[in-house]
C-alpha cells in the first residue's frame, strides 16, 4: 500500500477533479505483477493500468488500491467490472470513496465473491489525497497558503525588494506545489508589486496550474506576465469592474465585492473555481489577501518557506485578519518541517479549534 | 572525548569567567576510572575531580580532557602538576588554551615525558565553549539573542498580549538558556511592557544570571519585579540619567548615549560586562533592542522559538538595525532545528561574510 500511495502521489495536479489513485496487482504468490496510477482526468483509473500490466497474473491474485474502487460508469468504465474480469480474489484498499455516484464498488466486489479489506494505511492514502477529499465533502477546493519569509517574518525588504529572500531549493520546491495544484492564486497588490509568472517550470510533465489573479479594480494591463499563454489564467474582478482594456479573449469571472466592501467575496470564488474542477489551490499572496483567506476560515493548509534572514524592517508576510489579542489567534498543528538548501519549510494546518470556527 | 564534552556543558552557566571543560580518566587498560567537570569559578578543575575519583588507577592511564590542560597557579594549583603527580601516561585534549597565563600545558606534560595527543573532538568541544573561546580572542562576551515569535514573525498581538505565544516546553527551554548564560539583557521597552522577573526557575542547580536592564532614562521603578533579590541585577543607564528614586543597593553602570542618540552604547556595555566576568550574554528584548545589536554586529547566535501561530498584526519580533534592502539583510547559518511540544525552536549564527563586517 505504500507503494501505491506514492504512485497516487505522482497524479497530483494532472487528475482534477478527479482523486489520485495508485494500484498495485500482486500475483497469487504476492508478487507484484502489475503497477498504475491514475494520469489525468477522463484517462484510464490505477487499477485498469496495473491490471493491464499484470496481465493473466491477476488472476488469483490481490489488488491493492488507495481509494475504494469505482462502481460507475463515468468517462471509463467501473473499475469493479475490470477487477471481476482480471479474477481478482482479493481487492484492499484504504480509503472509501465519498462521492454519491462512485461509491459501492467494495458492496459490487463482495457480492461477487471477491475478498475485500479497507483502511490499510489509511492516514497516508487520505494524506495524499487530502485536496480531492476535502472538496467532495465541503464543495470548495482545498486551499494551501504558501508564504516566503525571513525569520523576522519580513516578506520583503523595506524597500520593497524580495529577490531572493529563499533560495534556489526553496523556490524549485515552490514550482512542485504549483505542479500539484489545480490553481495558483494572487492579488492584485502582488500583480502589481512583482509582476509575477505564476506558471510551473522545472517540474517534469507538470500540467500548468489555472493562474488566478484577484482584481478587484480591473487594474491589470494587457502586458502582464500573467496574461501570457504559458498557462491558462482566470481573472477575477468586482461585478461592476470595467474590463475593456484586456485583451478579448481574457477570461474574466465576476463576483460580488468582500462583505466589509474590499477586495472579492471569496465564498463565490471558490465555489466558481469548484465548478470549473478546481479542486486544489494554491494561494501565493500577498500579505493582506492571506489575511482575507484566514479570516474566511478558507485556509486548509500552510506551507511557510522560511529564510534565515534577518531583516528588522519590511512589509510582513502576513496582514490584516482582524486578528487583534493573541486569544483569537490562529492555531496550527505542525505536520512536517524540512530543510531546504539553507531555508527552512514548515507546513501546518490550522488546530480543529479553528477548523470548527469556520463558516 | 565525547563522555568528557557531555561532563563539560554541566558547567555551562556557572563556571564564568572560566571555561567549561571536562574530563574522564581511563587506567592502563582504558577503563573508565575517574570523571570531572570544572563546576564554579574558583573550584576545582575539572581534571582534579576525575584524578580524585580515579585515585591510583590514574597511573600509566589516560586522561581525557576537551581543553588543554592549564599550567599556571591561580585560584587552584596547575593541572599540568596534578597529571604528573598521578603519574598518567597520556593526555589527549580536544581544544588548544588560548589565553595567555594558562597555555602552554601541553608543552610542559610533553616535557615530562607524557604522551599527548589534541584535537580530538576539536569542533564539538569547541562548541560547547563557544561563549568562553569567543570572549577570551576578543574581549567582549558571546552574545545570544533569543526572540519567540509567530509562524508570521509576530511577538505579541495588536493590543500587546504575548502570554503566552509559545508553549510550556519553550519556555523551559528559555529557562535552560538563561541558566547557561552568565547575564541576561533586556531593554526598557520590555522592561515597561512586561515587568520581567528574568530569574532561571525550574533549573536544578543552576546559578542565577546577571540580569541586566537596559534603562537609557532610569525610567525603572522600585517595585519592579527585576528589583527583587531573586538574582543580581543591573541597571545600565545613561551618563547623564538621574537615579535618585531607585533603591540605593541598586548597582548602576552609567554608560555613553549610542552613537544616534537612541539608547545607549553597547560596546562600552559589552566591554563592562567582560570586566565583570561576564562571558555569555542571552538577549531577551525587545525588538528594538535586538535591532541595535544587530546593527552593531554584536550578535554571536540567534535562538528562535517559532509557534505554530498567525496573528496578521501585532509588533515585530524584530524592529530597526537600518536594514532598507535585501542585500543588506543580516544572513544566517541554521546550525539546529528542534520541536519542543508544538513549537520549533531554530538556532542559527550569522554567516562569515556578516561577521566579517562587524565592527
Amino acid at each position: 500500500m505504500r507503494r501505491a500511495v506514492a504512485l497516487a502521489a505522482r497524479g497530483l495536479g494532472s487528475t482534477s477533479p478527479n482523486p489520485v489513485v495508485g494500484c498495485v496487482v500482486l500475483d497469487r504468490d504476492g508478487r507484484t505483477v502489475g503497477e498504475g496510477w491514475h494520469q489525468r482526468a477522463g484517462g484510464p483509473h490505477a487499477e485498469i493500468h496495473a491490471l493491464a500490466e499484470a496481465g493473466d497474473d491477476a488472476a488469483g491474485g490481490t489488488a491493492v488500491v488507495t481509494l475504494e474502487p469505482c462502481d460507475h460508469t463515468g468517462r471509463t468504465g467501473p473499475c469493479t467490472r475490470a477487477l471481476l474480469d482480471a479474477r481478482v480474489a482479493r481487492v484492499v484498499y484504504a480509503v472509501p470513496d465519498p462521492t454519491d455516484g462512485a461509491a459501492g464498488g467494495a458492496a459490487t466486489l463482495r457480492a461477487a465473491g471477491v475478498d475485500v479489506d479497507s483502511g490499510l494505511l489509511g492516514d497516508e492514502a487520505a494524506e495524499v489525497n487530502v485536496a480531492w477529499l476535502t472538496a467532495v465533502r465541503r464543495g470548495t477546493p482545498h486551499v494551501t497558503w504558501k508564504y516566503a519569509a525571513t525569520l523576522d517574518g519580513r516578506s520583503a525588504a523595506a524597500d520593497g525588494t524580495s529577490r531572493w529572500i529563499t533560495s534556489a531549493a526553496a523556490r524549485a520546491d515552490v514550482h512542485r506545489l504549483r505542479a500539484e495544484s489545480d490553481a495558483v492564486v494572487v492579488g492584485s497588490g502582488t500583480l502589481r508589486a512583482d509582476d509575477p509568472h505564476l506558471a510551473v517550470r522545472g517540474v517534469e510533465g507538470a500540467v500548468q496550474p489555472l493562474r488566478v489573479v484577484l482584481d478587484t479594480e480591473a487594474t491589470l494591463t494587457a502586458g502582464a506576465r500573467v496574461l501570457d499563454g504559458a498557462a491558462p489564467t482566470l481573472v477575477a474582478v468586482a461585478e461592476d469592474a470595467g474590463t475593456g482594456h484586456l485583451p478579448g479573449e481574457t477570461d474574466v469571472l465576476r463576483l460580488p465585492r468582500g462583505a466589509d466592501g474590499h477586495g472579492l467575496a471569496l465564498r463565490p470564488l471558490l465555489t466558481a473555481l469548484h465548478a470549473r474542477g478546481v479542486r486544489s489551490v494554491l494561494l501565493e499572496g500577498g500579505p493582506t489577501l492571506a489575511g482575507a483567506f484566514l479570516a474566511a476560515g478558507a485556509v486548509d493548509r500552510v506551507v511557510g518557506y522560511l529564510a534565515p534572514v534577518l531583516l528588522g524592517d519590511g512589509p510582513p508576510a502576513l496582514a490584516g485578519g482582524g486578528i487583534t489579542t493573541l486569544t483569537e489567534a490562529l492555531r496550527l498543528h505542525v505536520t512536517g518541517t524540512a530543510h531546504l538548501g539553507p531555508d527552512l519549510r514548515i507546513t501546518a494546518v490550522p488546530v480543529p479549534a479553528a477548523a470548527a470556527g469556520r463558516p
